[in-house]
Protein backbone atom coordinates (compact mmCIF):
# COMPACT_ATOMS: atom_id res chain seq x y z
CA UNK A 1 0.00 0.00 0.00
CA UNK A 2 1.68 3.35 -1.24
CA UNK A 3 1.78 6.32 1.00
CA UNK A 4 0.74 9.77 0.02
CA UNK A 5 3.27 12.39 0.43
CA UNK A 6 2.20 16.34 0.32
CA UNK A 7 5.19 18.01 -1.14
CA UNK A 8 5.65 22.19 -0.73
CA UNK A 9 7.87 23.55 -3.59
CA UNK A 10 9.00 27.10 -4.38
CA UNK A 11 10.54 28.00 -7.54
CA UNK A 12 11.52 30.42 -10.41
CA UNK A 13 9.35 29.63 -13.37
CA UNK A 14 11.12 31.47 -15.85
CA UNK A 15 13.23 28.54 -17.53
CA UNK A 16 10.08 26.58 -17.13
CA UNK A 17 7.43 25.39 -19.91
CA UNK A 18 5.02 25.74 -16.60
CA UNK A 19 3.64 23.06 -14.24
CA UNK A 20 2.53 20.98 -16.41
CA UNK A 21 4.25 17.87 -18.53
CA UNK A 22 4.56 18.85 -22.56
CA UNK A 23 5.59 17.44 -25.27
CA UNK A 24 8.46 20.03 -25.48
CA UNK A 25 10.03 21.75 -23.15
CA UNK A 26 11.10 21.02 -19.37
CA UNK A 27 8.12 21.55 -17.19
CA UNK A 28 8.35 21.52 -13.11
CA UNK A 29 6.02 18.60 -13.11
CA UNK A 30 8.53 17.08 -15.56
CA UNK A 31 11.31 17.91 -13.05
CA UNK A 32 9.79 16.50 -10.12
CA UNK A 33 8.56 13.01 -12.13
CA UNK A 34 12.25 12.41 -13.28
CA UNK A 35 13.49 13.04 -9.56
CA UNK A 36 11.30 10.58 -8.30
CA UNK A 37 11.82 7.76 -10.59
CA UNK A 38 15.31 6.23 -9.38
CA UNK A 39 14.04 6.95 -5.76
CA UNK A 40 10.50 4.61 -6.15
CA UNK A 41 11.92 2.75 -9.25
CA UNK A 42 9.49 3.20 -11.18
CA UNK A 43 7.31 6.42 -12.34
CA UNK A 44 5.70 8.56 -10.15
CA UNK A 45 2.83 10.77 -10.67
CA UNK A 46 2.90 14.16 -9.44
CA UNK A 47 -0.11 15.90 -8.76
CA UNK A 48 0.31 20.10 -8.48
CA UNK A 49 -2.54 22.36 -6.99
CA UNK A 50 -1.81 24.83 -9.28
CA UNK A 51 -0.92 24.58 -12.63
CA UNK A 52 0.82 27.52 -13.24
CA UNK A 53 1.95 28.89 -16.87
CA UNK A 54 5.45 29.29 -18.37
CA UNK A 55 6.75 32.05 -16.25
CA UNK A 56 5.05 31.96 -13.50
CA UNK A 57 6.60 31.59 -9.91
CA UNK A 58 5.53 29.78 -6.45
CA UNK A 59 6.27 30.45 -2.87
CA UNK A 60 3.83 27.70 -1.98
CA UNK A 61 3.01 25.03 -4.61
CA UNK A 62 1.49 21.78 -3.00
CA UNK A 63 1.96 18.50 -4.96
CA UNK A 64 1.22 15.05 -4.03
CA UNK A 65 2.84 11.75 -4.90
CA UNK A 66 1.85 7.82 -3.67
CA UNK A 67 5.33 6.33 -2.77
CA UNK A 68 6.06 3.01 -2.01
CA UNK A 69 9.49 3.75 -1.20
CA UNK A 70 9.94 3.67 2.65
CA UNK A 71 12.33 6.99 2.66
CA UNK A 72 11.60 9.28 5.34
CA UNK A 73 9.65 12.45 4.30
CA UNK A 74 12.42 15.18 5.52
CA UNK A 75 14.94 12.78 4.28
CA UNK A 76 13.14 12.52 0.35
CA UNK A 77 13.03 16.56 0.23
CA UNK A 78 16.63 16.48 0.69
CA UNK A 79 17.26 13.96 -1.83
CA UNK A 80 14.81 15.86 -4.34
CA UNK A 81 16.96 18.87 -3.47
CA UNK A 82 20.09 17.31 -4.13
CA UNK A 83 19.30 17.06 -8.30
CA UNK A 84 16.73 19.10 -8.93
CA UNK A 85 18.05 22.48 -10.29
CA UNK A 86 18.46 25.81 -7.92
CA UNK A 87 15.70 27.51 -9.00
CA UNK A 88 13.25 24.28 -8.18
CA UNK A 89 13.18 23.51 -4.19
CA UNK A 90 11.16 21.23 -1.89
CA UNK A 91 10.36 23.72 1.05
CA UNK A 92 8.99 20.97 2.73
CA UNK A 93 7.92 17.48 2.40
CA UNK A 94 5.29 15.48 4.48
CA UNK A 95 3.17 12.18 5.16
CA UNK A 96 -0.68 12.81 4.23
CA UNK A 97 -3.74 11.25 4.45
CA UNK A 98 -4.31 8.56 2.06
CA UNK A 99 -7.18 10.35 0.49
CA UNK A 100 -5.01 14.04 0.41
CA UNK A 101 -4.42 15.14 -3.34
CA UNK A 102 -3.45 18.64 -3.93
CA UNK A 103 -5.43 19.52 -6.54
CA UNK A 104 -8.92 17.95 -5.43
CA UNK A 105 -8.49 18.50 -1.37
CA UNK A 106 -7.70 22.10 -1.72
CA UNK A 107 -10.49 24.71 -0.41
CA UNK A 108 -8.58 27.68 -1.16
CA UNK A 109 -5.77 29.58 -3.10
CA UNK A 110 -3.46 32.11 -2.61
CA UNK A 111 -1.90 34.20 -5.46
CA UNK A 112 -0.11 37.33 -5.97
CA UNK A 113 0.86 39.67 -8.61
CA UNK A 114 4.03 42.17 -8.66
CA UNK A 115 3.73 45.49 -10.65
CA UNK A 116 7.41 47.96 -10.61
CA UNK A 117 5.71 51.50 -11.55
CA UNK A 118 7.90 54.20 -12.57
CA UNK A 119 11.37 54.56 -12.75
CA UNK A 120 13.89 53.30 -15.24
CA UNK A 121 13.14 49.36 -14.10
CA UNK A 122 14.72 46.79 -11.59
CA UNK A 123 18.03 45.12 -12.66
CA UNK A 124 17.62 42.84 -10.05
CA UNK A 125 13.71 41.69 -10.21
CA UNK A 126 13.51 41.11 -13.76
CA UNK A 127 12.26 38.20 -13.94
CA UNK A 128 9.38 39.07 -11.17
CA UNK A 129 7.47 41.71 -11.82
CA UNK A 130 5.61 43.68 -14.45
CA UNK A 131 7.68 46.83 -15.06
CA UNK A 132 4.83 50.25 -16.19
CA UNK A 133 6.89 53.16 -16.55
CA UNK A 134 4.14 55.44 -16.58
CA UNK A 135 2.14 56.86 -13.16
CA UNK A 136 -0.82 54.40 -12.38
CA UNK A 137 -3.75 56.00 -10.15
CA UNK A 138 -3.42 53.50 -7.49
CA UNK A 139 -6.29 54.90 -5.56
CA UNK A 140 -8.61 54.46 -8.55
CA UNK A 141 -7.09 50.55 -9.00
CA UNK A 142 -7.70 50.03 -5.51
CA UNK A 143 -11.84 50.92 -6.15
CA UNK A 144 -11.43 48.88 -8.84
CA UNK A 145 -10.10 45.76 -7.40
CA UNK A 146 -12.61 46.01 -4.60
CA UNK A 147 -15.26 45.20 -6.85
CA UNK A 148 -13.81 42.33 -7.35
CA UNK A 149 -14.78 40.54 -4.00
CA UNK A 150 -17.80 37.98 -3.46
CA UNK A 151 -18.72 35.06 -5.80
CA UNK A 152 -18.92 36.42 -9.29
CA UNK A 153 -19.30 34.98 -13.15
CA UNK A 154 -15.70 35.72 -14.12
CA UNK A 155 -15.86 34.86 -17.74
CA UNK A 156 -14.48 38.16 -18.67
CA UNK A 157 -11.31 37.19 -16.73
CA UNK A 158 -10.82 33.65 -18.54
CA UNK A 159 -8.54 32.75 -20.87
CA UNK A 160 -9.54 33.46 -24.43
CA UNK A 161 -11.12 29.88 -25.71
CA UNK A 162 -10.73 28.30 -22.16
CA UNK A 163 -13.75 26.37 -21.52
CA UNK A 164 -14.15 25.47 -17.85
CA UNK A 165 -17.74 24.26 -17.04
CA UNK A 166 -18.57 27.13 -15.42
CA UNK A 167 -17.07 30.21 -15.08
CA UNK A 168 -18.37 31.40 -11.64
CA UNK A 169 -15.83 31.73 -8.95
CA UNK A 170 -15.35 32.93 -5.11
CA UNK A 171 -12.80 35.60 -4.74
CA UNK A 172 -12.61 35.96 -0.57
CA UNK A 173 -10.03 38.68 -0.37
CA UNK A 174 -8.53 41.43 -2.80
CA UNK A 175 -5.76 43.19 -1.24
CA UNK A 176 -3.83 45.85 -3.38
CA UNK A 177 -0.86 47.94 -1.85
CA UNK A 178 2.14 50.10 -2.61
CA UNK A 179 5.46 49.58 -0.92
CA UNK A 180 9.24 51.19 -2.15
CA UNK A 181 10.66 48.92 -4.70
CA UNK A 182 13.12 46.17 -3.03
CA UNK A 183 17.08 46.77 -3.64
CA UNK A 184 16.92 51.00 -3.64
CA UNK A 185 15.27 50.42 -7.21
CA UNK A 186 13.07 54.43 -8.08
CA UNK A 187 9.97 53.07 -8.48
CA UNK A 188 6.90 52.07 -6.48
CA UNK A 189 5.61 48.24 -6.30
CA UNK A 190 2.46 47.94 -6.06
CA UNK A 191 1.27 44.53 -5.03
CA UNK A 192 -2.37 42.57 -5.70
CA UNK A 193 -2.74 39.51 -3.44
CA UNK A 194 -6.23 37.89 -4.74
CA UNK A 195 -7.27 34.87 -2.38
CA UNK A 196 -10.32 32.29 -3.75
CA UNK A 197 -11.73 29.12 -3.76
CA UNK A 198 -10.70 28.19 -7.24
CA UNK A 199 -9.60 30.65 -9.82
CA UNK A 200 -10.10 30.35 -13.94
CA UNK A 201 -7.18 30.27 -16.18
CA UNK A 202 -5.22 33.45 -16.51
CA UNK A 203 -7.85 35.10 -14.42
CA UNK A 204 -5.25 36.91 -11.98
CA UNK A 205 -3.07 38.08 -14.84
CA UNK A 206 -6.34 39.15 -16.65
CA UNK A 207 -7.19 41.09 -13.26
CA UNK A 208 -3.95 42.72 -12.93
CA UNK A 209 -4.25 43.90 -16.63
CA UNK A 210 -7.67 45.48 -16.33
CA UNK A 211 -6.09 47.21 -12.87
CA UNK A 212 -3.65 48.50 -15.12
CA UNK A 213 -5.52 50.39 -17.34
CA UNK A 214 -7.55 51.59 -15.03
CA UNK A 215 -4.27 52.69 -13.38
CA UNK A 216 -3.31 54.23 -16.47
CA UNK A 217 -6.46 56.34 -16.76
CA UNK A 218 -7.64 54.92 -20.08
CA UNK A 219 -10.46 53.41 -17.68
CA UNK A 220 -12.65 54.66 -15.08
CA UNK A 221 -12.27 52.47 -12.09
CA UNK A 222 -16.48 51.49 -12.50
CA UNK A 223 -15.22 50.08 -15.40
CA UNK A 224 -14.38 46.93 -13.73
CA UNK A 225 -18.16 46.58 -12.55
CA UNK A 226 -19.06 46.46 -16.20
CA UNK A 227 -16.50 44.31 -17.60
CA UNK A 228 -17.73 41.42 -14.73
CA UNK A 229 -20.79 41.87 -15.94
CA UNK A 230 -20.64 41.63 -19.14
CA UNK A 231 -19.30 38.50 -18.72
CA UNK A 232 -17.04 39.43 -22.45
CA UNK A 233 -13.86 38.34 -22.63
CA UNK A 234 -12.92 41.06 -25.31
CA UNK A 235 -13.99 43.82 -22.14
CA UNK A 236 -11.23 42.98 -20.15
CA UNK A 237 -8.11 44.51 -19.85
CA UNK A 238 -4.56 42.50 -21.93
CA UNK A 239 -3.65 39.55 -19.94
CA UNK A 240 -0.45 40.71 -17.68
CA UNK A 241 2.52 39.23 -18.37
CA UNK A 242 3.61 35.92 -16.82
CA UNK A 243 6.53 37.34 -14.56
CA UNK A 244 4.84 39.25 -12.45
CA UNK A 245 2.67 36.28 -11.44
CA UNK A 246 3.21 33.62 -7.54
CA UNK A 247 1.49 31.00 -6.28
CA UNK A 248 1.68 32.14 -2.99
CA UNK A 249 -0.56 29.69 -0.71
CA UNK A 250 -2.64 26.61 -1.10
CA UNK A 251 -5.50 26.40 1.62
CA UNK A 252 -6.83 22.80 2.83
CA UNK A 253 -10.00 22.29 4.79
CA UNK A 254 -8.24 20.35 7.17
CA UNK A 255 -4.16 19.68 7.69
CA UNK A 256 -3.68 16.78 5.69
CA UNK A 257 -0.83 15.78 7.65
CA UNK A 258 -0.76 12.62 9.91
CA UNK A 259 2.51 13.07 11.41
CA UNK A 260 2.20 17.13 12.42
CA UNK B 1 35.07 72.23 -23.86
CA UNK B 2 33.50 69.52 -22.71
CA UNK B 3 31.18 69.14 -19.61
CA UNK B 4 31.50 66.49 -16.85
CA UNK B 5 28.50 64.30 -15.81
CA UNK B 6 28.02 61.86 -12.90
CA UNK B 7 26.06 58.83 -13.39
CA UNK B 8 25.09 56.52 -11.14
CA UNK B 9 24.14 53.32 -12.40
CA UNK B 10 22.82 49.77 -10.63
CA UNK B 11 23.31 46.48 -12.61
CA UNK B 12 23.06 42.93 -12.21
CA UNK B 13 26.81 41.82 -12.88
CA UNK B 14 25.87 38.00 -13.37
CA UNK B 15 26.42 38.14 -17.42
CA UNK B 16 29.29 40.36 -17.39
CA UNK B 17 32.83 40.16 -17.23
CA UNK B 18 32.88 43.04 -14.75
CA UNK B 19 33.04 46.38 -14.79
CA UNK B 20 35.86 47.30 -16.69
CA UNK B 21 36.09 46.57 -20.39
CA UNK B 22 38.09 43.70 -21.66
CA UNK B 23 39.44 41.53 -25.05
CA UNK B 24 36.55 39.04 -24.67
CA UNK B 25 33.37 39.58 -23.08
CA UNK B 26 30.95 42.04 -22.28
CA UNK B 27 31.84 44.94 -19.39
CA UNK B 28 29.76 47.59 -18.09
CA UNK B 29 31.81 50.31 -19.00
CA UNK B 30 32.02 48.50 -22.76
CA UNK B 31 28.50 48.74 -22.65
CA UNK B 32 28.26 52.38 -21.19
CA UNK B 33 31.18 53.51 -23.97
CA UNK B 34 29.13 51.67 -26.82
CA UNK B 35 25.69 53.72 -25.84
CA UNK B 36 27.10 57.07 -25.21
CA UNK B 37 28.85 56.61 -28.90
CA UNK B 38 26.09 57.29 -31.39
CA UNK B 39 25.28 60.50 -28.58
CA UNK B 40 29.14 61.91 -28.42
CA UNK B 41 29.68 61.18 -32.04
CA UNK B 42 32.97 59.86 -30.53
CA UNK B 43 34.67 57.33 -28.33
CA UNK B 44 33.32 58.57 -24.87
CA UNK B 45 35.55 56.88 -21.85
CA UNK B 46 33.71 56.25 -18.93
CA UNK B 47 35.34 55.91 -15.38
CA UNK B 48 34.14 53.88 -12.72
CA UNK B 49 34.65 54.83 -9.44
CA UNK B 50 34.84 50.72 -8.56
CA UNK B 51 35.71 48.12 -10.85
CA UNK B 52 33.43 45.22 -10.00
CA UNK B 53 34.54 41.61 -10.67
CA UNK B 54 32.48 39.36 -12.82
CA UNK B 55 29.41 38.40 -11.23
CA UNK B 56 29.73 41.56 -8.59
CA UNK B 57 26.23 43.60 -8.38
CA UNK B 58 26.03 47.17 -7.98
CA UNK B 59 23.30 49.20 -6.27
CA UNK B 60 25.47 52.65 -6.48
CA UNK B 61 28.22 52.27 -8.79
CA UNK B 62 29.07 55.84 -9.98
CA UNK B 63 30.65 56.76 -13.03
CA UNK B 64 32.36 60.20 -14.98
CA UNK B 65 32.05 61.05 -18.55
CA UNK B 66 33.14 64.74 -20.67
CA UNK B 67 30.61 65.23 -23.19
CA UNK B 68 30.52 67.86 -26.07
CA UNK B 69 27.06 66.40 -26.89
CA UNK B 70 24.52 68.98 -25.27
CA UNK B 71 21.41 66.59 -23.95
CA UNK B 72 20.21 67.73 -20.76
CA UNK B 73 21.40 65.24 -18.04
CA UNK B 74 18.07 63.45 -17.67
CA UNK B 75 17.39 62.76 -21.41
CA UNK B 76 20.92 61.13 -21.47
CA UNK B 77 19.76 59.02 -18.58
CA UNK B 78 16.79 58.16 -20.56
CA UNK B 79 18.30 57.89 -23.66
CA UNK B 80 20.67 55.34 -22.59
CA UNK B 81 18.50 53.14 -20.77
CA UNK B 82 16.41 53.13 -23.68
CA UNK B 83 19.61 51.10 -25.16
CA UNK B 84 20.89 49.22 -22.42
CA UNK B 85 20.05 45.93 -21.44
CA UNK B 86 17.26 45.82 -18.86
CA UNK B 87 20.02 44.36 -16.35
CA UNK B 88 21.96 47.44 -16.24
CA UNK B 89 20.29 50.98 -15.40
CA UNK B 90 21.24 54.58 -15.00
CA UNK B 91 19.88 55.50 -11.91
CA UNK B 92 20.88 59.26 -12.20
CA UNK B 93 22.88 61.59 -14.41
CA UNK B 94 23.96 65.11 -13.29
CA UNK B 95 25.99 67.67 -14.40
CA UNK B 96 29.10 68.25 -11.91
CA UNK B 97 31.99 70.53 -11.43
CA UNK B 98 35.02 70.64 -14.26
CA UNK B 99 37.23 67.58 -12.31
CA UNK B 100 34.91 65.59 -10.84
CA UNK B 101 36.13 61.91 -11.31
CA UNK B 102 34.60 59.53 -10.58
CA UNK B 103 37.35 57.31 -9.15
CA UNK B 104 39.89 59.92 -7.91
CA UNK B 105 37.10 62.09 -6.23
CA UNK B 106 35.70 59.44 -4.12
CA UNK B 107 36.50 59.44 -0.45
CA UNK B 108 34.60 56.53 0.50
CA UNK B 109 32.53 53.50 -0.69
CA UNK B 110 30.29 51.33 0.76
CA UNK B 111 29.97 47.03 -0.28
CA UNK B 112 27.41 44.82 0.95
CA UNK B 113 28.27 41.13 1.03
CA UNK B 114 24.84 38.72 1.59
CA UNK B 115 24.90 34.79 2.67
CA UNK B 116 21.68 32.65 2.57
CA UNK B 117 22.17 30.49 5.66
CA UNK B 118 20.19 27.12 5.92
CA UNK B 119 17.40 25.76 4.43
CA UNK B 120 17.43 24.62 0.68
CA UNK B 121 18.32 27.91 -0.72
CA UNK B 122 16.31 30.73 -2.57
CA UNK B 123 15.08 30.28 -6.15
CA UNK B 124 14.54 33.89 -6.19
CA UNK B 125 17.91 35.00 -5.30
CA UNK B 126 20.33 32.72 -6.77
CA UNK B 127 22.41 35.46 -8.10
CA UNK B 128 22.62 37.29 -4.96
CA UNK B 129 23.61 35.19 -2.63
CA UNK B 130 25.82 32.89 -0.89
CA UNK B 131 24.01 30.07 -0.02
CA UNK B 132 25.87 28.37 3.09
CA UNK B 133 23.73 25.35 4.37
CA UNK B 134 25.15 24.51 7.39
CA UNK B 135 24.53 26.55 10.59
CA UNK B 136 27.02 29.62 11.59
CA UNK B 137 27.65 31.06 14.50
CA UNK B 138 26.31 34.64 13.93
CA UNK B 139 28.06 35.86 17.27
CA UNK B 140 31.35 34.07 16.52
CA UNK B 141 30.81 35.91 13.14
CA UNK B 142 30.05 39.62 14.63
CA UNK B 143 33.04 39.46 17.18
CA UNK B 144 35.33 38.33 14.32
CA UNK B 145 33.99 41.51 11.84
CA UNK B 146 34.77 43.72 14.96
CA UNK B 147 38.45 43.80 14.83
CA UNK B 148 38.73 45.06 11.46
CA UNK B 149 37.52 48.31 12.02
CA UNK B 150 40.27 51.01 11.79
CA UNK B 151 43.54 51.50 9.99
CA UNK B 152 45.25 47.99 8.92
CA UNK B 153 47.17 46.68 6.97
CA UNK B 154 44.87 44.23 4.84
CA UNK B 155 47.64 42.34 3.25
CA UNK B 156 45.89 39.19 4.31
CA UNK B 157 42.66 40.00 2.58
CA UNK B 158 44.05 41.08 -0.89
CA UNK B 159 43.77 39.39 -4.24
CA UNK B 160 46.36 36.90 -4.44
CA UNK B 161 48.71 38.18 -6.74
CA UNK B 162 47.80 41.66 -6.75
CA UNK B 163 50.43 44.62 -6.15
CA UNK B 164 48.95 47.36 -4.47
CA UNK B 165 51.53 50.22 -3.87
CA UNK B 166 50.36 49.76 -0.15
CA UNK B 167 47.91 47.72 1.48
CA UNK B 168 47.16 49.77 3.89
CA UNK B 169 43.38 50.58 4.37
CA UNK B 170 40.75 52.35 7.02
CA UNK B 171 37.50 50.49 7.37
CA UNK B 172 35.26 52.91 8.61
CA UNK B 173 32.61 50.74 9.58
CA UNK B 174 31.59 46.86 9.66
CA UNK B 175 27.91 46.16 10.33
CA UNK B 176 26.84 42.71 10.33
CA UNK B 177 23.28 41.51 10.90
CA UNK B 178 20.49 38.52 10.18
CA UNK B 179 17.11 38.76 8.88
CA UNK B 180 14.56 36.48 7.96
CA UNK B 181 15.35 35.35 4.18
CA UNK B 182 13.23 36.99 0.89
CA UNK B 183 9.92 35.71 -0.58
CA UNK B 184 9.30 33.27 2.24
CA UNK B 185 12.21 31.65 1.83
CA UNK B 186 13.70 29.27 4.62
CA UNK B 187 16.73 30.07 5.92
CA UNK B 188 18.80 33.16 7.61
CA UNK B 189 19.71 36.03 5.84
CA UNK B 190 23.42 37.18 6.58
CA UNK B 191 24.33 40.93 5.53
CA UNK B 192 27.67 42.29 6.18
CA UNK B 193 28.36 46.01 5.41
CA UNK B 194 31.86 47.11 4.86
CA UNK B 195 32.36 51.03 4.08
CA UNK B 196 36.01 52.27 3.88
CA UNK B 197 37.94 55.01 2.27
CA UNK B 198 39.44 52.26 0.07
CA UNK B 199 38.89 48.58 -0.81
CA UNK B 200 41.88 45.94 -2.09
CA UNK B 201 41.14 44.16 -4.56
CA UNK B 202 38.56 40.84 -3.59
CA UNK B 203 39.02 42.40 -0.25
CA UNK B 204 35.22 42.20 0.64
CA UNK B 205 35.08 38.96 -0.11
CA UNK B 206 38.19 37.27 1.38
CA UNK B 207 36.38 39.11 4.42
CA UNK B 208 33.28 37.12 3.95
CA UNK B 209 34.93 33.73 3.10
CA UNK B 210 36.86 34.57 6.68
CA UNK B 211 33.66 35.39 8.42
CA UNK B 212 31.97 32.32 7.12
CA UNK B 213 35.14 30.03 8.43
CA UNK B 214 34.43 31.33 11.84
CA UNK B 215 30.43 30.78 11.78
CA UNK B 216 31.24 27.19 10.72
CA UNK B 217 33.53 27.10 14.15
CA UNK B 218 36.48 25.73 11.44
CA UNK B 219 38.05 28.49 13.47
CA UNK B 220 37.49 30.98 16.61
CA UNK B 221 36.79 34.69 16.53
CA UNK B 222 40.69 35.77 17.51
CA UNK B 223 41.54 34.24 14.66
CA UNK B 224 40.52 37.09 12.77
CA UNK B 225 42.66 39.24 14.46
CA UNK B 226 45.87 36.70 13.92
CA UNK B 227 45.45 36.79 10.32
CA UNK B 228 44.69 40.67 9.86
CA UNK B 229 48.45 40.48 12.01
CA UNK B 230 50.11 38.33 9.96
CA UNK B 231 49.74 40.12 6.64
CA UNK B 232 49.80 36.58 4.83
CA UNK B 233 47.37 36.41 2.32
CA UNK B 234 47.70 32.15 3.06
CA UNK B 235 46.01 32.46 6.39
CA UNK B 236 42.76 34.28 5.55
CA UNK B 237 39.48 32.21 4.44
CA UNK B 238 38.18 31.20 0.50
CA UNK B 239 37.44 34.01 -1.58
CA UNK B 240 33.45 33.96 -1.31
CA UNK B 241 32.05 33.73 -4.51
CA UNK B 242 30.85 36.71 -6.42
CA UNK B 243 27.46 36.80 -6.50
CA UNK B 244 26.87 37.50 -2.79
CA UNK B 245 28.75 41.01 -3.50
CA UNK B 246 27.10 44.61 -3.85
CA UNK B 247 29.05 48.31 -4.25
CA UNK B 248 26.15 49.98 -2.57
CA UNK B 249 27.29 53.68 -2.92
CA UNK B 250 30.09 55.42 -3.78
CA UNK B 251 30.82 58.61 -1.49
CA UNK B 252 32.07 61.92 -2.43
CA UNK B 253 33.92 64.99 -0.54
CA UNK B 254 31.61 67.48 -1.41
CA UNK B 255 28.42 67.32 -3.73
CA UNK B 256 29.73 67.45 -7.07
CA UNK B 257 26.71 68.52 -8.65
CA UNK B 258 26.22 71.89 -9.87
CA UNK B 259 22.80 71.87 -10.04
CA UNK B 260 21.38 69.76 -7.53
Amino acid sequence: MPRTIKLTLQYDGTEYVGWQRQAEGVSIQGLLEDALRPIEGAHVTVHGAGRTDAGVHALGQVASIKLTATMEATTLARALNAVLPRDVRVRDAAEAADDFHARFSATGKHYRYRILNGGPGSPFELRYNWHVPQPLDFDAMARAAAVLEGRHDFAAFAAAGSASASTERTVTAVRIRQDGAAWDVPGTLVTIDVEGEGFLRHMVRNIAGTLVEVGLGRWPAGAMQDILASRDRTRAGTTAPPQGLFLVEVRYAEPPCIFA
